[in-house]
């Protein structure tokens, strides 16, 4: 054990440890999600750090000794490195101080060990004089929830990637299998199986535009505006080169905001990211919905796809296979769902030059992105890829319908044509049967216009007489 | 046209105008929802006014005269007359204020008129020293807020009392329908349909105890706290009787709430209400999810139920019937779903003394009070009463599954029964031509345990063998 | 009264009615939540309606004669005339089917009315056959949302732009009052209150941006897809030319989609339009705190800005004046934000090929729209217009307080300007009473540092010493 | 590493490990949330493992030994041994089955070695046939969700009554301490500090009575209802004997429902806990607000409470301490708030015979239960015990502000008081001042109105000259 002390008196750290004394005042404050921050978070804090003690070293602020120490420890952090030393709960009072300065004691101490100096040796190098200099939670923490946010952005617009690609195979694949189309539920008109996966490949198309549009959004920082975004305790000078080191380490197209006070206070950027990751939430739950649906059954339910096998379903019906993919992901979407009324929860209710729960809007931003990722990755490569279209079904199904009614309406108006689906419902008839019946058409221009296949194209099957 | 005055200077009002200056005020303030404020909290709040305008009478601070016209003209309101008055949005600033002074003033016009002066004469009667004598909007307008809620609550529990009812019908007249049971929307095992509706109806039941237990809650009022709760300006005869008075009036069990300061200022109670409406709406979320389903189709869906037709379904294709009433009651559900969260921002949002956002809370509530019964009543009446089975579909359903092979895992084990579901699967037999195949068991012990009726109550189907 | 009917059998509708049957029918089904359908959504109907009976008309499907009559009746629909004919409640089942049939059976009406026949004589002009002709709810429907909200949109961003003025005319005027800075409600450091006010306008300058954006993502339609995107019983040529009509009527830039069953089965785009408005009420939820809590007192509370009166605040307590144009702009935003919620959540319940809750998410969608436009225009004309600065007391608080210790750290370390801090508060002390008590600094320097204007620049005030 | 085998074939097990194959597939299936299952569920499926074990063995489909040993483990498994075996993640698809086939795992290996076998020798203990004998994941797993949900609301409860109790010591501490009361954050009314502290302890009271009322709704169980609730492989005594020993040995006066198909199915009651919680939430987070309003400044803000100093508050501005207790607590019941809207997410999107959402439906409860008891012991032991008032200031503002002019009212007339308070304002005079120099009361009837501490109570201070 060291001992170290801070505004509030003495306190014993493990030797060993990395951290100090205000990271073991947050863990006594903060015992409450038992969540860590998201580690992304903490590369990025590392990666401001890096720049920071670079262009103060330059400016000579710090000596270049110092200065190259505090840079090589703070490189190790933003590696992803000393990861155990982070002990903050994700929620947490007080606006990420309290993970700033848990970063601020552990690339402290790592430069204090790289100058050879022993842990706690606050003269060779100081958290906040030194670690921190020119900079306060204020900047630094937003500044690397962007950076954190972008990276995370990347893989996951990757993964939508491939599942559009999943998606479209699919469509390609299951180009010429008719089947029903529903609407509430109802049987409606001949649809192709295929073009249902454009649908889903559509929806997600969209969704990869919008991340690639809300990275743009992101790259807005107020690097240097320090406290409240006014800059004070920052010279000029450093704030330019601060900027521009980062965005050049950083590699995502940063700059700085033209109005830091802006920026440092205001979370709507954060409120309108996560409703674009919603978006794509919703789009992942409404094609997770039709994947139950359509493989429902298998007997007694739809049974018009197969999903692939991927555990046993059951602890007491033997071979019973479950949609479990869709249904986790229908959860992620939940989950997303329920993040994003956090976020903006917390971001209207930041007050005056600050948002103190910033904590909570990184927390569940970065908790979306992370867990959007993975719900992709599961549901293309454990889902989508392997499914497998019941082509025999799918027709059993169409020629047992009445789908093909409407077709009719243009040649025999709207209320006869329910007048012929009432009967054929009633009466057990298939609609051309009906039809007959009635006396409605002849049996050519019947088998001309009902013509399943015509009905999953624009026109009108048979031509119009007019 | 005649002039009024308040604090801001001189204002036009309509002649014939009830409502005065403060109203009008109000109107130009807030052009915000269009929707005007709940009928329920006039009234209730009308009755307040008739309860404090005797007591302040026979207190011997009004003259009877006066006390007489107000409480008349607050009796009318309470009512539900003069409707046409109260034009102030259902969203607005100021925490009720401005219901509160539509309310006064509309009564002490009509009390002016009945006491035959001319309208705007507030010499005779004052909208605020006669008519809000001794109260605040602060604790008039949560006390009538209860008991519009409380009001409010009656209906919709007998409409649930109906609901399960209907639904107890048709467990009765389902009782011997046996189908497939489906979790995760895969065949599962036999289950009758009589014993889903039996699901459905408790459910409901719980709700019915609910809305009993909440009303319980809503009992406490803060009525001669005035301004904060302290009761200033109040004298406590007054507090006392004019409690009293309202008790008697409402017929519901209203009481002094012991801690006025508390009930004045926190908003806990609208949220407790609105979660367990929440829970309501989740129920019938649920059913008509169910219901959907159940009578999807009706020839490529699970058709195992058909919903009384209650209009055309299509604008495209003739003869479609859509499960609107279920579709309707499902949006009827996240609509109440949205509200409680409005309500609980809002609650929480709540400052010191008083909540300043209770005219939203009131809106949600009052109007979730509202929609739920409507949305109670159109699913019993136009969908519950009429649904009928599809006894054949059930049945033919059911024995097309392999639902039964989860009776035959306590005989042969679990992994033997997977081996033999995915043999029957694969080869398109029944569970127990599969189980033949495979030697299992004698066709007379197959016969004992593949029994579906007997799979739909406790027990092991055949008897087990140890 | 005249008889009508349909699928269910005859209805009576009153003899000048131009709605019919179906009208009455969803009338029916639908007494919900005493909502009617927004204006504009109406109006958009009514806008395809014409577009599609022109194109009808030219491609020789219906007469001429019928052709302009139903394009004249629908012209009036969307000019916003016979309002009073729409009577189905903004709630419904059957995604949008209601409010379509509305809509088409006033136009019929209205067209045989323009052709001197009598309403109800459908031989005249038909509500399906002609007037929906080559037309579905499912693609006519979400179509409109989509005109309709950029209709919304438009006024929404010009008031938006309006906001932003006003708040840097506020940036202007305040640009030299001096006043602490505070975050997490802690007194900061200083800044200016124009800094302030820069810091809103910035917010609302990003949310222009985003309607602007918003505005392409709505473009997209499905107009011609009818029952579920393929183009069953619409021509190609209608296709084209209804698409080409509409773009050209709506002003808007409007676009047929690539993928038509992709739009007329998501709802995505609602929910990210959704999102973004969202992102609007977070920021005029937090700008409407800070100016509550600016305002607070006004003795007793911070006091650093007035609003303007608006209304006399209270019933009880004379001359009490609240924010309460900032409490109903509070209350817009938890409204919007709770929309989100019941659109996110219908959006994702949408089902293979439709979302049966489209009226739902239009309901909300464009209520968000016109409130928040409509809080935009008060809290723009009705407060920041007028409000003004108390220049005294924001200086008398800076005085007070103890802000300036911050410029001080980089020149005495962090631990060093703490236990001044530490010093001042206990003791009563200014920060430079307790710097020369110490014997930090010299007089002299601690004037160069101590300046607060400086302060609110970028920069280390005085100058660094190394 | 041993080779175990399932359904979809082979996979390799660490030799060491208590998992097995079933483990092994869902952790391969949900790689999402990097959460694992909540201790207290596995420790409650441990239970119902054990008395389901003793049962079966009692009834003779277990061996004795079989029986104790699995039995013995299971006991081990819900004393909270073995937590590093539960490798599932919290978010999963299978409604629980994963985390229910985790347990068995672990509790047939164990068992297995307790009987001196090898792990994975499935022939001494199998995980389906004698670990889940009688038993499915859809009665255990709700079963032990309420198990658990009850198991955490205790400490929940108790640490809400140390709550009250502090907040009540706080009021007697604070009972003589007068000063502004706020409404919409405008001076209102004098109030007692201790008063405002009532109220807080006013609505923790009820929660804590809703916290008791919660857990008798958790008590019904459908254990042994199996895969639907029909009871299908469950022999009716052992339904009988395993709900006695469950409800014997989890201490918590459970009862098997009536109706188990109903309790299988729906999760209404896991909405109604949430709402409730929520409604805890609402309270925390209103207190938090407040606390962090009253102790705002402290030089420029409200500064009328000091809270106990827990750690340095900013990496910048030395000297500066933040509410980050009270911040932390408000970022708590935005958490709740979210989750419970997942919650009602997950809930009403059960279909038919089983919600497959129960995970996320688990996760969010069980979370927000322990989230809130964290929040609530910080709150108490680390921010409402020291905290400390600020008498002088509370007395200063007081002096300050007009707030007595409210008890003139009733005096000289609502509208007269109003001129009273425009004059004081405007020309900085007191209430007192302004009303002697408008003449309106004798200096000994101001004296005798004015009388700050009488305002506090019910009443009318001075007397009423009728």
């Amino acid at each position: 054990m060291r001992t170290e002390k801070d505004l509030l008196g003495e306190k014993q750290v493990p030797k060993q440890a990395y951290y100090g004394v205000h990271t073991l005042r947050a863990v006594e404050n903060f015992p409450l999600s038992g969540c860590k921050v998201h580690t992304k978070l903490i590369q990025a804090i590392g990666l401001v750090k890096q720049a920071a003690a670079e262009v103060n070293s330059e400016l000579g602020y710090l000596t270049k000794e110092k200065g190259q120490a505090i840079a090589g420890a703070a490189a190790e952090v933003a590696a992803g490195n000393w990861g155990d030393q982070f002990l903050v709960d994700a929620l947490q009072g007080g606006a990420g101080t309290s993970t700033n300065m848990n970063v601020n004691e552990v690339v402290a101490n790592r430069a204090i060990e790289l100058l050879g100096g022993q842990k706690g040796d606050y003269r060779i190098v100081h958290p906040l004089n030194d670690v921190n200099m020119h900079q306060s939670t204020n900047d630094v923490y937003p500044t690397a929830m962007r950076i954190a946010a972008i990276w995370l952005l990347k893989p996951l617009s990757e993964k939508c990637a491939k599942l559009q690609e999943a998606l479209q195979d699919k469509e390609a694949e299951f180009a010429g299998i008719i089947k029903v189309g529903r609407t509430e539920l109802q049987d409606a008109v001949p649809i192709m199986l295929g073009q249902e996966f454009s649908a889903y490949a559509g929806a997600i198309a969209r969704d990869r535009w919008r991340l690639y549009k809300v990275e743009e959004r992101l790259r807005q920082i107020n690097l240097g505006g320090t406290a409240v975004g006014t800059g004070i305790n920052a010279n000029p000078k450093y704030i330019y080169m601060v900027n521009d080191r980062i965005r050049q380490y950083a590699g995502i197209g940063l700059a700085r905001a033209e109005n830091m006070i802006d920026v440092t206070q205001n979370a709507d950027v954060f409120v309108e990211v996560s409703g674009l990751l919603k978006a794509l939430a919703v789009n992942l739950g409404k094609i997770s919905h039709d994947l139950r649906l359509m493989s429902s059954g298998p007997k007694s339910g739809f049974g018009e796809i197969r999903l692939p096998e991927r555990q046993a379903g059951s602890s007491i019906m033997p071979g019973k296979v479950n949609p479990i993919i869709p249904e986790a992901v229908n959860q992620v979407a939940f989950q997303v769902m329920a993040s994003d009324m956090a976020i903006a929860m917390a971001a209207q209710s930041g007050q005056l030059e600050l948002n103190p729960f910033m904590p909570l809007i990184a927390h569940h931003l970065l908790a979306s992105l992370s867990i959007l990722t993975n719900g992709v990755i599961i549901l293309t490569d454990y889902c989508i890829k392997g499914l497998t279209a019941e082509r025999e079904r799918c027709l059993e199904l169409l020629h047992n319908s009445q789908v093909s009614v409407t077709a009719l309406a243009p040649h025999i108006g709207y209320d006869m044509a329910s007048e012929l689906a009432k009967k054929a419902k009633n009466e057990g008839l298939s609609v051309a049967e009906a039809a007959l019946a009635m006396n409605l058409l002849s049996p050519d221009r019947l088998d001309a216009i009902l013509d399943p296949k015509a009905m999953t194209k624009p026109g009108i099957a048979g031509g119009k007489t007019k």
